[in-house]
């Protein structure tokens, strides 16, 4: 996608290398018109398949995925939880995540009320490095008896192994910018 | 606003004498077309002040924000972290928050590049009772130099404190269904 592409290389900051900052747009600071565009852009990838839910996870992926429904005929948008939240109780779906950027690893959970057996669920979150999350959530779909029907990330660190994770579950990824490599704090896309 | 009353009726539950559970549409799952009719609610109590920006907070205020931005000209949306981010760096505006809910204290931080001087800033969060988190958020808008127009909350515990807190700031809130009480595990709104 070539507005974000754009936007990546103009407001994009690289850090210590490999960790590119873009919280002017994406994840701190949110610009809805750009996720709007987002969304038209997943509405065309994925337009040969119903969605009848969005799954994605706290906290980046929430105003993305809110946005983005509205391009899927305004379906639920269901956030998984990384945090305790005692008010689950028991009746959850969860799955175990590890997280490379934090080095640390968290359960995910979501209500078993909200995830169906029969949902035809995409799956939506910032960025795909080792596809950790996004795992982790194909696994509660699964669990459930739902039918993840892709993954749509806006941004795809190319280098990482995300993708094949994914793609040996056997679900579609689709991400509207891949990142081939960072040489001198520059992003370079596949 | 009676939409929202009803949806409360007919979907809320109450947990504990005085827990309500609203997870089925507004934070765990989201009813993107309901948020949508916030986002005009909003407009409408507060089209009298220029709103140059959205104030938020992780993780059930993003969502909410969002939408509700794309009625106020899609203007930016920012979510205050409650959790630590080593990639905001000391670069932030913090604040020091109590939650009673969870009975603990945590800081709320935003990148100092996001919320500037001048910037007239409505702060949007799912619920309000003791006021805390909107107190923060209203502490990092004026440290920033910014000004804060206003507090629109979705659902307002009306026989807590958090209106008084926020009115002795001298900011004004807008809650859309304010409940009285509960009852034998009913809700009744003021």
């Amino acid at each position: 996608m070539e507005l974000l592409k754009k936007r990546i290389l103009e407001d994009g900051v690289v850090l210590n290398g490999n960790i590119l900052k873009v919280d002017s747009f994406l994840n701190h600071q949110m610009d809805v018109a750009l996720f709007n565009e987002f969304g038209k852009e997943f509405k065309r990838r994925f337009s040969d398949t119903k969605v009848t839910k969005i799954l994605t996870i706290e906290a980046s992926g929430i105003g993305i995925a809110t946005i983005v429904a509205q391009h899927f005929d305004n379906v639920p948008v269901v956030f998984a939880k990384k945090v305790d939240d005692s008010k689950l109780g028991n009746n959850v779906y969860q799955s175990y995540v590890h997280s490379f950027t934090k080095n640390k690893d968290y359960f995910v959970r979501v209500s078993k009320d909200f995830v169906n057996e029969g949902d035809q669920i995409l799956i939506i979150d910032d960025f795909l490095a080792n596809g950790c999350a996004a795992k982790g959530l194909i696994d509660i779909v699964r669990q459930a008896n739902a039918n993840p029907i892709g993954v749509g990330i806006v941004i795809e660190k190319g280098f990482q192994p995300g993708r094949e994770v994914i793609e040996n579950l056997d679900v579609k990824v689709e991400s509207l910018a891949i990142i081939d490599r960072f040489e001198n704090n520059q992003v370079y896309f596949k």
